[in-house]
């Protein structure tokens, strides 16, 4: 159990597309009305902008280790410009994605860099959520409901079932290596029934200590 | 003494601003057709980008960490796509500043983070130049020249005389910490004369070894 903290509670939630995160984010956000919801990549100005070079253009234009470095420039920002000021004011933080899904999406997609995404995230972040949500989910399930809503920003999305599982396996092999703060929730239900559960583990949390 | 190496020759141009760098980097170039010469920030289309960010809108929209780790990004770009490949195919690069400018403005300015440039430097570039001119010119002087030429564009130029003595110290200090790499030069003459003398080290090094 983690000490309580006089600051605010920074919760994150991760799981792969189509998971029902978002709405999962939503939901928690209308039970704690005072509550900061941020998201990332991006989440503050700066961010945003560095988001919009990673996300316009030639993606491939950008080697991994590069895009590493933006994506932390981007969590270094939207850290101290949204999510700390928030915290240090006592108020909840929820974050749509933090810096796990750096960690599971590199190391799906280039392994060999996990241990470079870590030193970097250690050396010019240093800072994990006190609580995270993994919404695990049957990919198949998670793949329709991620092209069904069609946002067409998000790149993974477009790279099959295969890549969702293992992206999945990626979550589930984080949620055993960090008990302490992820906890791994059964997305495969109503959102209701998801939501509850959830709002059960932060009042667990921001009462028991 | 440096091993002989079959790729090309990789040398940087370091100095407080206005002593005479960006002059001695084409009367080198002119020396040596074949060169490939560039400079940072920028350098790379990737890094042009990153550089926008950095030079354009509020310069204190970012934190000094935010801004080293775009830094890091633009040099990796700028190394991955001009420098390296260039070094690969048996060319010399002539490079106006690289990353003893990171090191030595901050640590003029935020002397507290060396520690973290030096460590993200080892973590994301892991390269330094084969050979790196140290221009050492009379910050009165200098500043006077920078001021005249009045580009525009270097935030580092409207800070004065002080801050200019502050740099020198950190490029001498560099050079003394380097010595197999460094080379400091005597920036207070005829520019042919300071040409004169670094084609003559550029020589011993690639015939010397």
């Amino acid at each position: 159990m983690q000490a309580r903290r006089s600051a605010g509670l920074f919760i994150s939630f991760e799981g792969i597309d189509g998971s029902g995160k978002s709405t999962q984010v939503k939901l928690l956000a209308d039970r704690m009305p005072d509550a900061l919801v941020t998201r990332e990549p991006g989440g503050s100005p700066g961010a945003e902008e560095i988001r919009n070079l990673l996300l316009t253009g030639d993606p491939d234009r950008w080697s991994a280790e590069t895009e590493i470095l933006l994506f932390t420039a981007a969590r270094r920002d939207h850290l101290e410009k949204t999510i700390r000021p928030a915290l240090d004011a006592g108020r909840t933080v929820i974050c749509d994605r933090f810096a796990d899904s750096t960690r599971v999406y590199q190391g799906a997609t280039r392994g060999a860099l996990r241990g470079t995404v870590d030193a970097l995230h250690d050396l010019m972040i240093a800072r994990e959520p006190d609580l995270t949500f993994i919404i695990d989910m049957d990919p198949q399930a998670a793949l329709t409901r991620g092209l069904a809503r069609g946002s067409g920003e998000d790149r993974f999305e477009d790279m099959g079932l295969a890549f969702q599982e293992t992206l999945r396996h990626g979550f589930l092999a984080l949620a055993k290596a960090c008990p302490n703060r992820c906890v791994l929730i059964d997305g495969n239900r109503e959102a209701s029934a998801i939501a509850a559960e959830i709002a059960a583990h932060v009042t667990d949390r921001t009462q028991g200590g």
